[in-house]
């Protein structure tokens, strides 16, 4: 009989389920294990010293050693003497000779033919460190539920201890699953893999976190969607391991079995989550061990993971703690950090959202941005300084919203110079430069009109300009000085670059000028409103005589140089305006239409700063040059 | 020739010479590694994408691929009619065909006899994911200096590398040297170890505390105080090695080698550091490695493990950082927390102090207090919640002192409570029941008085008594009345214990009654002013007639029982006062005396606090009592 399960739930409610139902299961797992095995794990029961540390009494001075009744009275008048016999030299450490209870220190003594003078009179126990002074045999020196430290395992060779009792970690097992699913070994040595397959990438994202977290993981062969496959791996995985974990396969298309299957093996604790990305996770219980499915983009996994695969791993080994913070732990999070949005961030209705965050302190405010926020997208959590959880209450986040990030990178805010501004490879090129430099270079490509316009509302460190007056046909100085507005904004002209058309490789179409774009025979892709190129696009079109209706494609808006590029070269586009530098990373053709200046802006106020000054050396810096020049389409100014 | 070299440094100071010497070193260990290998190691030069993250355009969503021209002009009033051959069911991820550039949503179309409505007009490019939409190839996507991350990892597989070069960890040996010190087999293979050895312990703290870092390290045998010998080792470690560590022998006493050795293979940047523990600590360079001398004692090596050590092994990792920062990553901080200081604590003038403090939460004052400061005291680091660095400035540290604490262990002060009062092993045996009931149980062994003067000060949540009046022979009621001054405190009365005199097994000394422990013949061991053992022994003396000076050891202090019974089982004493229970953990005989009452008092304001709430749950915990029953010496109320 198949059970009822919730669905769409909180994630607190999730893991309050998988809490509930597992609370117990870590009883299972003690075992006595060799103390040099023990490190991390938790203590199944109090542990109590069977030596004492010191096991002797030691000397706790350089000095001699002797019986405190002989010195009583003793005095620099009236110091009593010792003979050879009732006293023994002894170093710091040294064990007592069993008629001596205490010690002389040497500044209190004189030695005269073989008789000790002792000046002090001493009560026993002076100068000794008892037997015991760390630990006592008997004492109990670890509690039950407390986690095996480096100093614990010291301790307990010192005090007699070959094995303790710990909860072991759970054996877990990772089963990916997917048609279209390749693995690492013939993903790689297919440059060329077939289109609609996937990298079997997942489990090398789990077994890194498996590993930064402690714990290790196996991972079967990559299943094809069929239930009886699957069934059979999760049944065994079950029996053979204490958390089992399912790769994809719990939405709702017609290759995805993972629920049928844990319905027939067991109890479903629940499926989708009120969050996003993640939302297709489910839980199972099969022969009372918990079995998780891990919805199959790389984003998705991640945060099951954090958010209740590490609770649940905890859980297992003996730790008891609360979601939020297991969750912190599980990112990675170095320290908790309060920013104000530097973009407008929309956050869907009664969902918890997750995202992947860049930050960088402008002035006196700490920002944080958000980066593209597809479940698909890796490069994104790769790039980020830190991950911040939205409520579900977040609907539409204004520019200024108050985000906590935990920070998973160490950022040194004073080092890092926010560039906003228009895109260039050369540019992007630079940031590695600039990190030599003693800098940390972040950018956001928003165009040239978009980064000048931040720099005017004090939210970068500096933006780049390559923009045509249409007017008189300068470059760049009527747009600074509309938006300096009056402030003190230095220029730097970098370089010169060329524009020009790129087309297909070989130019399959035989696009020859400006003219053959407005034709209406071939589709174009264009920039964002404010990019320079889009300008200089526009411009030619006036030109021209032609409208933004005679070029198909005048709508699709590219954010990059490559971006733009890379439509071409899918066939997604014929044609898109960019630098030559472009068109050469991906092979294609350039038709050249003029050259621009390329300033940076950097206001006056900055040019103290560490992240700015170490960008002005690495401007000069002549392997980045060199690289430069490699790429073709740039020219130095003179 | 031998070089000067700087002693008696700052902390800082050392780490500064460090940090310069070996700055570069990193650079030789540029490496190409698998990306399965690469978990938090640091890239050596920016890494491209070999491929487009996807590598196909993907459809977006369920529907229709199509090329967009077929849909111009379609709405649902005059759909576009698409045949058989000039559309294809695509899913979600799937690929499209070479000839559509752009995928319908089902619910804009519908199909008749095999042929595609279209109600929606289309341009090329909607609903697909673009190539490259996560990864272009040839877009830098990790950075020179970055960290490997699970995220990058997996990254790296999509975008088709199977390499990447990074700077591989550095390889360190481990030389423990002492004639005093014992192999761990041999240690714990004999129960009863010679007077004067020291079991070789600090190579698990080594290893241990490598493995949380993410780094191994290699251990030779345990060497002899030979000069010649050590010298070999050094030199072999200094040329197989990026790192050697070489166990104590940096003191002036005269098996200490260290320094000579050092000189003569390389130069000596610099010797003992302001600090305490780890004063001894000493560093050089042999053939351009690092060489770095631990001090012996546990907590020395622990704290220049810490400072130097683990910083140097970031800094061969091509990571830069802030020692202050990389001592926190090292000690294993958790968290920071501020804290007021319990206790007065004296730090030495001109000296940076390491403390191993414990922390509580008393109504709205955050506590912390130092535990036993020794550099030989494993226990009290086992035992510590965090470390605090005490700056050099500091000295008299009175009562309520800031004291910034770099947590290490997770407290949750909502449950904790802080018992101060009079020792009993019974009381020490609660705290596991006291966890399993919700509770975390702290406490400071201050005698009887001393802990119902720190309740009265608001300075515990709890104390206990068994204090008697020598005036009327009754037990607490006054004392707590004194203290409690008008306030509602709550009485426990927990157990009858018996109070007696402990003496040697077999008592050789033949001591019978109270009245023998004052003819002078033998050594007597006390408590500490308060106890309550120590104000009963006051009693008989009084009762007897005798004064302290007829008592020899009167003024010698013990803390707890099983310190004071620690005295007696060593020789250092022949008998001391104390409760049966301690002496039947020692094996020692017991001589009853008188059974007094113990109770525990609690202010009523702290009744409902979780800690007290499970404290007075676990009092009723069956296998508790059953375990403080088989101690003996106790009588439960009836």
């Amino acid at each position: 009989m198949v059970k009822d399960y919730p669905e769409h739930l909180e994630l607190s409610q999730a893991w309050q389920i998988l809490r509930g139902v597992f609370a117990e299961a870590y009883l299972n797992f003690r075992q006595e294990i060799e103390i040099t095995d023990a490190l991390g794990l938790v203590l199944a029961r109090d542990i109590v010293a069977l030596r004492n540390v010191p096991h002797y009494a030691a000397s706790a001075v350089d000095g001699y050693a002797l019986d405190a009744d002989a010195t009583i009275g003793a005095s620099p008048a009236t110091p009593a003497m010792i003979k050879k016999e009732n006293y023994a030299w002894v170093n710091t450490g040294a064990d007592l000779p069993v008629w001596a209870n205490s010690v002389l220190m040497v500044e209190d003594s004189a030695i005269e033919d073989g008789v000790l003078c002792v000046y002090k009179s001493l009560t026993p126990s002076t100068n000794v460190r008892p037997l015991g002074e760390d630990v006592m045999a008997g004492q109990i020196i670890a509690r039950e539920g407390e986690i095996v430290s480096p100093a614990l395992i010291s301790l307990f060779l010192n005090a007699g201890m070959e094995k303790v009792s710990v909860i072991k970690k759970p054996g877990v097992l990772f089963i990916p699953t997917g048609n279209e699913i390749v693995p690492k070994e013939e993903w790689l040595a297919n440059p060329k893999p077939k289109s609609g397959t996937v990298a079997e990438s997942n489990s090398l994202f789990i077994k890194a976190s498996f590993a930064q977290w402690g714990f290790t993981v196996d991972v079967t062969p990559v299943l094809l969607d069929v239930p009886d496959i699957l069934k059979e791996y999760v049944q065994k995985g079950a029996k053979e391991y204490d958390l089992v974990l399912v790769g994809a396969g719990s939405a709702k298309g017609d290759r995805d079995h993972t629920l049928t299957v844990f319905q027939a093996l067991g109890e479903v604790l629940f499926r989708w989550i009120r969050m996003k990305p993640g939302r297709p996770a489910m839980a199972a219980a099969v022969d009372g061990k918990p079995v998780i499915c891990l919805p199959g983009f790389p984003m998705s996994t991640a945060v099951v993971l954090w958010s209740l695969v590490y609770p649940l791993l905890k859980l297992l080994s003996g730790v008891r703690g609360d979601q939020k913070e297991l969750i912190r732990e599980a990112i990675g999070t170095r320290e908790i950090w309060d920013t104000k949005l530097l973009v407008q961030h929309s956050s869907p209705a009664g969902v918890e959202d997750w995202l992947r965050v860049k930050t960088a302190r402008v002035g006196d405010t700490l920002y944080s941005w958000v980066l593209t926020s597809g479940a698909s997208v890796l490069w994104a959590l790769a790039e980020s300084d830190g991950i911040a959880l939205l409520p579900a209450s977040a609907l539409e986040c204004e520019k200024g919203t108050d985000v906590q990030v935990c920070m998973t990178k160490e950022v040194d805010l004073s080092r890092r110079i926010l560039f906003q501004g228009s895109d260039d490879p050369a540019i992007q090129l630079l940031a590695t430069p600039i990190k030599r430099w003693g800098g940390d270079f972040v950018s956001r490509a928003v165009g040239s009109m978009g980064g000048l316009a931040a720099l005017g509302r004090g939210e970068c460190h500096l933006a780049a300009s390559h923009l045509l007056d249409e007017h008189d046909g300068t470059y760049n100085d009527s747009f600074i000085e509309r938006f300096a507005a009056g402030r003190d904004w230095r220029r730097f002209l970098v370089f010169y670059r060329m524009q020009g058309i790129i087309v297909q490789a070989g130019n399959p179409k035989n696009i020859r000028s400006f003219e053959d774009l407005c034709n209406g025979d071939f589709v174009f892709t264009n920039r964002q409103p404010g990019a320079g190129t889009r300008v200089l696009f526009d411009y030619y079109l006036k030109l021209n005589g032609k409208s933004p209706e005679d070029v198909k494609g005048y709508a699709q808006q590219c954010s990059t140089h490559m971006e733009a590029a890379n439509r071409v070269h899918t066939g997604l586009a014929d044609a898109t305006l960019g630098i030559k530098s472009a068109a050469d990373a991906l092979g294609l053709d350039f038709i050249p239409l003029a050259e621009e200046p390329y300033e940076l802006v950097i206001p006056a106020e900055y040019l103290e700063h560490p992240g700015i000054a170490a960008l002005l050396d690495a401007l000069q810096d002549s392997a980045w040059r060199k690289s430069v020049e490699e790429m073709g389409g740039y020219r130095w100014p003179n």
